[in-house]
């Protein structure tokens, strides 16, 4: 694990992914985008020319799975490959009382086994278009940032619904470089998407917590879809396998869609993060983290149900950890003190950038006023004070009935027409509710919201109801019959007369906070994201016309290609491997007596003497990759597949700054050990035909 | 577990212990003092009435573990009997990397096989002498809030001295009744205490922290130590044993050292408590967890290190969360108010007290301060920001150089000669020091600090050196020397030189935060303590003159007498019923397929065919206990020991704030199960003999 966006609500990736366009690359560096590919890196460096049908065909193998991960077509019968931990939302969610399918693996031995994900969207690149002057026009000089932040919502929300009517396709408009450029990305949906094969969650993530990020790793996080149509498998581009696998020195590819990056933050943003951003975010996962373990240790059903939540945040406790070591690194900070101050240099000497100079003050003054929202906005807008399946529910029907009356422009950009078949996918999901476990999470997360809001308690006693946290969560989870689907659906349809005639308490509920909930998106939206954007739009300015614009932008969660060398690394004085064996998994085990979460599963235990242990296990390379990256394909310049992303190691956890390769490696599976592990410990010999077949 | 008041250094339980004394009782509530004991409730209720014999043999039969827990002395050879939790911590000390006593446990068949604890301090209350009128004396009704403090800190510190140099026994002045009285304890103090006994931590704590704090439980949390002087085993007064042990509906004592209760704090204190209080030290507490659990999951040697403290960690963070559900239940913080108003309106019609009704703002003006100070105290003064040994080792010597050269009456509180016995045992103890562990703990609370002191980055990269936490805490970890108890020795002789000359990494830093956690100190005595303890003594002033005298004070850490029935209670809609028996063990582990926490130790499976199943385990009663009443004797009327106060269930956690007895319960580990288990499951037959013998 873990390069996976977890649980990014729309709303926070528009939040989120305010940042800037990069210098130009240096090493293998870059996150490059499909239709400005690294040609000059490549040939420079490597001797590679990537053909445009070479591009074509890796974009179109290339998989986003909408639900924070990426992953790759693997067959000519729509097979699909990701990661473990990026099918581990779909695994949670088939799981009952006598199935635990993210613990203990699924394989369908035939297509009628393979069972139906409940509200998985897998998407596929298929176009690009720009849209910076369609979009900039739409903006007058003399607006107000709240004035600029409706306009430009406006006229995003009218390409996208026109794409759509057009062309059928998710549409959507892409803010690169800051508002540098606006690109119009259109995906072909896939939404009948079944489970073939996972393996155990402890083969998976062998090694659970404390290995999450390390290296060398012995883990096969892989899981494997088939997308249908019209009830048939599709037959689509896809990569080939490669015999041999990722080797030592080569140059490899990886295609997939890294989450967010804030490499050219100015200096104030990155202070903001490192005092006040991330301590707070790891404050809640510290006690999501200790509320799931502690609960999860009552009973084996209780783990079940909330393990694929748990292992999310532990995984981004230790990311989030780890990025901020980095941002206390004071050589990383003196680093981009130096560089901006180079940059404010050079802006000071050219009369055509004076305008821009402004923009780093602009950016340090939103800072402060994101500080005073970031609590507020937490709580409300992110619904970490309401933390419950069933109250985002709530809220999206409440909102929904809204929306839907307003003029397609001015609606929130989750419920526009073009995104609307997302969001209904999300809403009208099966999804299991457990009554016990939305109780415990709504519980605790109004007892944090208390002391956030200490200083509104007539709000905090309206929320409660006059009623203590635990008494007033179990009655709202109990009482709620938005467990129901079809009651959800009738409430959609309905809108606005379903909700205002609504007894359910849950609505109730998300109606008495949806006022102030909006009202601090709408402050953070206008008086700090388009400060921000504005303000980063010219320093990216400034930093083309003083180094050139052959960069690529911050990470959007959108598709992206990295390039690098299989290699190993020193770390304390030691050479660490590009590789490791599937023999260093049982010596790993033995090393720990084969205790959790060192344990080997029972079938590897019986099937060692069948495997071939020099097989390749893991290995390391140096592309430039980050959260979402999750099942991304490594390729070779063949365009087959060598390897599978699953993650990088804690000298990585830096890369949301900056770029490095002294020791910051991505982690992938081998293809081999994909292959060995299919045919002799799962016997699953028709799908490693599948893979291997020419 | 675990009613056990961790590691709270003196300064603290200052800090704490400032609230005030409770009306009259009802029930089987309060925590008596022993020169006012109550006759009336125990007369009125179960016709029973204590002789001075009765109570002073219970008095001189009861231990303070210094160290946060209770016990009592439970044969003519200085045995003394306390929980496995308390043991703990000096179970931790003596393990290495091939001794984990603390979850092995330990047996000396023989004298010559017990293990002389590194740093442990039992104190036995002698006699206590009431000095309210020379501490008032000292004080000028004119005096500043300042001044007030400076000439009562005089005073006491000078009580305490003249008695410890007079009669040589450890003498501490304690607040009662928030001010309304000061009595001097004095204790025999007592630091040769040897371990004879513990069970396997499984044992003790079996159901681990799922069943931490719940009932029906299995726990055999004890331990037994033997007290020593001049090398012989002391002959002291001592409990007899019960053969039958406790029963249904028994009339039962319990002696001991509750910590802490807030149970008369005004509306504004307890809103402090639940809005800013508790959840700023939950926040440290979730923090703490995380990272010991993680850091233990990496390796058996890293959980050995790590375990005590995290043990301790879950433990205060389970009791915090039960403390502030209680807060946020809205019928309590009713009753609480309820009961201020009508005081409130007494005062008002009360010509005499007058003068008081300002005390209620005072308070509340006291708590604003508070909020104010609560991070700066907590980063500096508690020394959270700087979590290692060697730290407190390097604050302590350099506070003792300064402190020294002091007049008597003008030190820090810690510093006097009367403390300072208990302040070298500590600081001069062999306790291992693993630097691993030590730059763990560091970096995280370095990288802590960081955020928390936000607004002075020039102070914390003074702290920093210029480096990052991890680096920082590497580099003071390893360059310190203090691990070396002798060059402790030396520079506590030293003082003043040594410090001033002294390049220990751990010293220059101690020096570098010791000027600003001084100032954060002192306004916390003097602007919140100071005005707190001056109001609370006119509330009680208020109270005692509306309602009467005949009640008992907060808890204070020193010994009360409590009472109450053996029996259930009943739990959504279930009877519990007042004792759990052995057998019920097997079925808890059989229900949890015996996987951890509530797998049976080897031994218990072993001799389960030896053992009478019908014994009773685990026992309730009514009896008004706290955090610091771990290792409790629970009494019969004859002073017979019938059970080992461990813990109190899920609703005694509002006994902090208020005594409740419809559900809230005492835990207590049955006589009959000691003396089963030590004969049939440990082979201890003599100490079973020597337990039980007349």
């Amino acid at each position: 694990m873990k390069l996976h966006l977890t649980r990014i609500p729309p709303v926070l990736l528009s939040v989120s992914l305010v940042s800037i366009a990069t210098v130009a690359a240096v090493a293998d560096e870059g996150m490059w985008l499909f239709n400005r590919p690294p040609r000059k890196e490549l040939q420079e460096k490597y001797g590679f020319e990537p053909t445009p049908e070479w591009l074509e065909h890796v974009r179109k193998s290339s998989v986003r799975f909408n639900n924070g991960g990426s992953g790759s077509f693997v067959s000519s019968d729509g097979l699909v490959m990701t990661n473990h931990h990026v099918g581990a939302d779909s695994l949670q969610k088939f799981g009952d009382a006598t199935h635990n399918y993210m613990r203990d693996g699924f394989y369908a031995k035939t297509r009628a086994d393979e069972k139906q994900c409940l509200d998985l969207e897998l998407n596929v690149l298929d176009s690009i278009e720009d849209v910076t002057q369609r979009v900039n026009a739409a903006l007058k000089p003399d607006m107000s940032s709240d004035q600029a932040f409706v306009a430009r919502r406006a006229v995003i929300n009218e390409i996208e619904s026109e794409s759509n009517k057009k062309t059928g396709l998710r549409s959507d408009v892409i803010t690169l470089y800051q508002g540098g450029e606006y690109d119009l990305y259109r995906y072909k949906r896939y939404t009948d998407v079944r489970l073939v094969f996972a393996p155990e969650q402890q083969a998976a993530f062998y090694g659970g917590d404390p290995d999450n990020f390390e290296y060398p790793r012995f883990d096969l996080d892989m899981c494997f879809f088939r997308v249908y149509e019209g009830g048939q498998p599709v037959h689509v581009d896809h990569f080939a396998w490669s015999k041999a696998g990722a080797d030592k020195d080569e140059l490899v590819f990886v295609s997939g869609n890294p989450g967010r990056t804030e490499r050219l933050d100015t200096v104030a943003a990155l202070n903001y993060s490192r005092d006040i951003g991330f301590p707070y975010l790891l404050q809640r996962l510290y006690r999501t983290e200790v509320l799931l373990n502690v609960w999860s240790g009552r009973s084996d059903e209780n783990a079940r149900r909330a393990r694929e939540l748990f292992f999310s945040a532990q995984n981004s406790r230790k990311a989030r950890d780890g990025g901020l070591a980095g941002l206390l690194d004071p050589s990383l900070m003196a680093q981009k003190k130096t560089a901006e101050e180079e940059l404010l240099a050079a802006v000071a000497k050219d009369p055509a950038l004076q305008s821009s100079a402004i923009a780093w003050k602009n950016v340090a003054d939103a800072q402060k006023v994101r500080a005073t929202l970031l609590h507020r906005y937490t709580i409300m807008e992110r619904g970490v004070g309401f933390n419950s399946t069933l109250f985002g529910i709530a809220r999206s029907l409440v909102r929904n009935a809204e929306e839907k009356g307003k003029p397609e422009r001015d609606r929130l950009r989750e419920f526009t027409t073009a995104r609307r078949p997302s969001l209904e996918l999300e809403l009208f999901s099966t999804e299991p509710i457990y009554k016990d476990f939305e109780t415990l999470k709504l519980a605790d997360s109004l007892t944090w919201l208390t002391s956030q809001l200490r200083s509104e308690p007539q709000f905090v006693k309206e929320i409660l109801a006059g009623k203590s946290p635990q008494e007033r969560a179990y009655e709202l989870v109990h009482e709620s019959k938005l467990d129901n689907v079809d009651l959800r659906k009738k409430i959609y349809e309905e809108g606005e007369s379903a909700i205002a005639g609504s007894q359910d308490p849950m609505i109730v509920l998300a109606k008495l906070v949806d006022p102030s909930s909006r009202a601090v998106r709408k402050l953070m939206e206008t008086k700090v994201e388009e400060v921000e954007r504005q303000a980063y739009a010219q320093i990216a300015k400034a930093k083309y016309t003083i180094g050139g614009k052959d960069v690529y932008p911050d990470a959007t969660f959108t598709l992206r290609l990295a390039f690098g060398t299989v290699k190993g690394y020193e770390e304390d004085g030691k050479q660490i491997p590009f590789e490791t064996t599937m023999a260093g998994l049982y010596e790993r085990s033995k090393e720990h007596h084969d205790k959790p979460p060192f344990d080997l599963p029972a079938r590897w235990v019986e099937r060692q003497d069948k495997l071939d242990l020099s097989t390749p296990f893991n290995f390391v390379c140096t592309a430039d990759i980050i959260g979402g990256n999750s099942g991304s394909p490594v390729i070779n310049k063949s365009g087959e597949i060598v390897g599978l992303i699953f993650d990088g190691n804690i000298q990585s956890l830096v890369l949301d700054f900056a770029y490095i390769d002294k020791q910051a490696r991505a982690v992938a599976v081998h293809s081999q050990a994909i292959i060995e592990a299919l045919r002799k410990v799962y016997d699953a010999e028709p799908l490693a035909d599948e893979l291997t077949r020419k």
